[in-house]
């Protein structure tokens, strides 16, 4: 065991790995205090349960990518670049991870609510509250499009939504199949739905 | 228990249901068998595993509403008019769901292949099996709503899929939000993204 000031880290990182790549319901604490090298004693002194370990690691994967969201949709970026650069993320992070284990992961927020929101009302909040935030994102970038006439909505938020919703599903469908490259076109397609030109990136 | 003959039965509606209400993680052979009044002797007579059940239950799930979606998307009704009326049949059989529940269940086998396609090949293809013949019925309707010139779209199977991912994406935030209004615009959500008008149902 290393020291305990790097076990909940290990923790966190082993937990939001082995959920991902399965799922959070094939993953037992047992398993993850064995990857991650800590005994139950300790696992039970950073967490109350399962279900609070997946929230901490959920959110801390979010804090880690969250200087490279900031910088993609980043007010100095044009608004649809923004978006654009965010669609090649995910298709480059996505095609990343399948060479990396063989099979296409999808979103890890979007899979774990998909499994639990019915089952954990924590993990549940907390995907809703990283939807909400990357919305957010998206919903910035089109309100600044909408004032530079580079598309033509009514309302940013809703069309965030859709444009967030048209890209989840897009990734389930990758997961489903297995096929990273059903996300090759995602940005034309989302361009294509915002009735802008594609970007180059 | 019941009669052999309605043993199978009961374990493709009981399974189907559990999963659907929770994960497939978290219902085990045993809860299956102890709802269903089947021993697990009968169990395995039908089945040889959990997922082997899970694919024939999502199977007689979907083989249950085929009738409903053949009526749907006939092609004695007016292309875009199938695709209105496959979103209000969303928006109101997960109203109904939620309503008994308390929780908006989401898409069973977007649930299912979220949860599980990292992890079980057989379970894997069976939600990709569904989402091919829900995309071939919308790829069907936008082909004639195409030759009818009512939407302007190149690829009706590209497009088929954009919507279906649409509606995946929304019906998952609905579920992750636990909040049924998400789909209440649909149809004019997928109409709008068409470049068509709501249609009246």
């Amino acid at each position: 065991m290393g020291r305990t000031s790097d076990a909940k880290e290990r923790l966190l990182c082993v937990a939001f790995d082995l959920i991902w790549t399965s799922s959070y319901g094939s993953v037992s604490v047992d398993t993850i205090c064995e990857r991650a090298r800590v005994n139950k004693g300790s696992f039970y002194h950073f967490f109350p349960s399962k279900a609070d370990l997946a929230v901490a690691a959920y959110e801390e994967f979010w804090q880690q990518k969250r200087p490279l969201y900031d910088r993609v949709f980043s007010p100095q970026v044009p608004p649809l670049e923004r978006i654009a650069q965010w669609c090649e993320l995910i298709y480059t992070g996505q095609k990343e991870r399948a060479d990396q284990c063989g099979r296409v992961l999808g979103c890890p927020y979007a899979c774990l609510g998909a499994e639990m929101s019915t089952q954990d009302e924590k993990v549940r909040l907390k995907a809703e509250e990283v939807f909400a935030r990357s919305c957010k994102y998206l919903e910035s970038a089109l309100a600044d499009a909408k004032r530079e006439k580079l598309v033509d909505i009514k309302d940013p938020k809703a069309t965030a939504e859709t444009i967030y919703a048209v890209v989840m599903g897009l990734l389930l469908q990758a997961k489903v199949r297995n096929d990273v490259e059903v996300l090759r076109d995602l940005q034309p397609t989302v361009m294509r739905l915002l009735g802008a030109k594609a970007v180059a990136t």
